[in-house]
């Protein structure tokens, strides 16, 4: 690692890119590398300021999240959670009791005036994590979900965790994502970026809501460099989550395909998984490089070896064909 | 016990009042039983609702209460708090595990626009506590207390727990109390009282800030029952906490007699250890009968005990000599 390892910025989702992020701190320079992370899915759930895409990211490059659950830390308990059935069904949500700490620090920073990206700034230097973490805006943005079979409107938290994501979906919005600011540290930080990564996270509930931000496709722009994106869905599927139903139900191809015509005006690559190759072509016909390899993030090694293709693939930009 | 079970109403701070209630609760119908409690100390930290005086007589009557140290429950664990303790020195008021859910449970409710008479009694249910539990407002009321030292106001925890009342002080006021209105259920118990109990609890940050809320003394009034209190000074000192520290240094006298005059306009029988007998003369002097007995709640037995005498002691008040 030297001074010139290039500055990075990486959209980010939750755990696909907590688990690249991984890796990418293996081959580049972390002091080098700003995450510019969804706050959709933030929530206040019981007078907690919650941030499930930050702290997965946190938790994850400290090294402390549990390995099975791909979320919350390792060797967790849950005493506050089985107390609170004591007074009806209001634990659908999980909150491990070391967990709950993070909400209470977050919680009492913020009402002392302190900013959500001062907040992960300060609850990331305790993790000793050093990728700069930058919540894509300071103010509040909320992924509503309408159910298709019972036209209601619901909170993304109650859509994933509540219904387990079991119920088909019609419409997808972001609720203040018009008012909302992109930080000054995040417009910096993708300016400056000599490669923006999309992380493989899902497009409709945790990209799009970094991407819709108001000010962020200009500052994608004006940064000049390549963006690559690495596609979240394999073999027609989501690696994890929700994402292909959601796509599909919305309309759209869930495919490696329909990816890239879903981010042509943003990316210049599209890193898909070898058994996509035979998407390559309608990939370039969608105006993106397609990038061929092995996505499957199964260890941190091979996080490392993706994220090292990913910084292959920013190379071709400027052979892409449109 | 049957339905000719008195009516008591029980003006109440926290461990004091918590004793007397668990003790009450042997010699006198649970269900006409109502605790007036305190709500000076509540809070919010970190974005949690807390009582800590109605959390201490809910947990004492549902005998989960630890009994070493007299708050908090039993069988706790500290995770939450031991994994704050990353973030700084935020951890300076301990919140176990399971008393969190309690938090979560009530800053839930209040968030959906329950009062807190209906959240206590939500909780006490919970708990399978059947004295009715009231706090004497819904409205917010906080003891803000003066350090003598440096002229600095606190509040009532930083003095309790962050000082360890440690300090001397040189005022207490209690902010929001003039326009804190009784509730409607505190109202008509105390109305409905055929004997008011002052619990030994503490004069100054406990039992004032109950019966300065506007409409406390005409209920008080109203009920026409006797009015008998237990002296929570012992001997010139205090049984727990800093009562006759803060008596002495607002310049008030800290004994049973002390105690009387202080209370005289609302009391009509004061309930005084028999360590503090040679005080009777002067209580009476007062314009408040003495009775005179063992104070001491040192077991859940010698609690009912206490009861029973103070439930003798409220037909002295056709006898009193004023």
């Amino acid at each position: 690692m030297t001074n010139t390892s290039p500055n990075i910025a990486v959209i980010c989702g939750g755990v696909g890119a907590a688990r690249f992020l991984r890796g990418l701190v293996r081959v580049a320079e972390p002091a080098n590398i700003s995450a510019i992370i969804n706050v959709a899915d933030d929530m206040v759930l019981h007078g907690l300021a919650i941030s499930p895409d930050i702290d997965t990211i946190t938790y994850t490059l400290a090294d402390a999240i549990d390995p099975e659950r791909g979320w919350g830390l390792r060797d967790e308990t849950w005493r506050a959670m089985e107390a609170l059935g004591r007074y009806g069904d209001r634990n659908w949500f999980s909150l491990g009791d070391q967990d709950i700490a993070t909400h209470l620090q977050r919680t009492a920073r913020l009402a002392e005036g302190a900013t959500l990206t001062e907040v992960t700034a300060e609850i990331a230097a305790a993790w000793d994590v050093d990728v700069r973490l930058l919540p894509v805006t300071n103010d509040p943005v909320s992924t509503r979900v309408t159910r298709a079979d019972t036209d209601e409107e619901i909170s993304f938290q109650e859509y994933f965790v509540g219904t387990q994501h079991s119920v088909p979906i019609s419409r997808v919005r972001f609720d203040g994502i018009d008012a909302a600011r992109l930080t000054p540290e995040a417009t910096a930080a993708i300016e400056a970026a000599d490669v923006v990564v999309i992380a493989p996270s899902n497009p409709v509930v945790s990209i799009a809501p970094v991407l819709d931000v108001p000010g962020v496709r200009d500052a994608l722009a004006a940064s000049g460099g390549p963006c690559v994106a690495i596609s979240p869905i394999v073999g027609g599927e989501a690696l994890k989550g929700p994402a292909a139903n959601m796509l599909h139900e919305l309309g759209l191809d869930a495919s490696a395909t329909g990816v890239a015509q879903l981010w042509s005006d943003v990316i210049d690559v599209l890193v898909i998984d070898d058994v996509d190759a035979a998407h390559s072509l309608a990939v370039a016909r969608a105006g993106v490089t397609p990038y061929v390899t092995d996505t499957i993030m199964a260890s941190p090694v091979r996080s490392s070896a993706l994220a090292r293709s990913v910084l292959s693939a920013s190379l071709l930009k400027q052979g892409s064909t449109t």
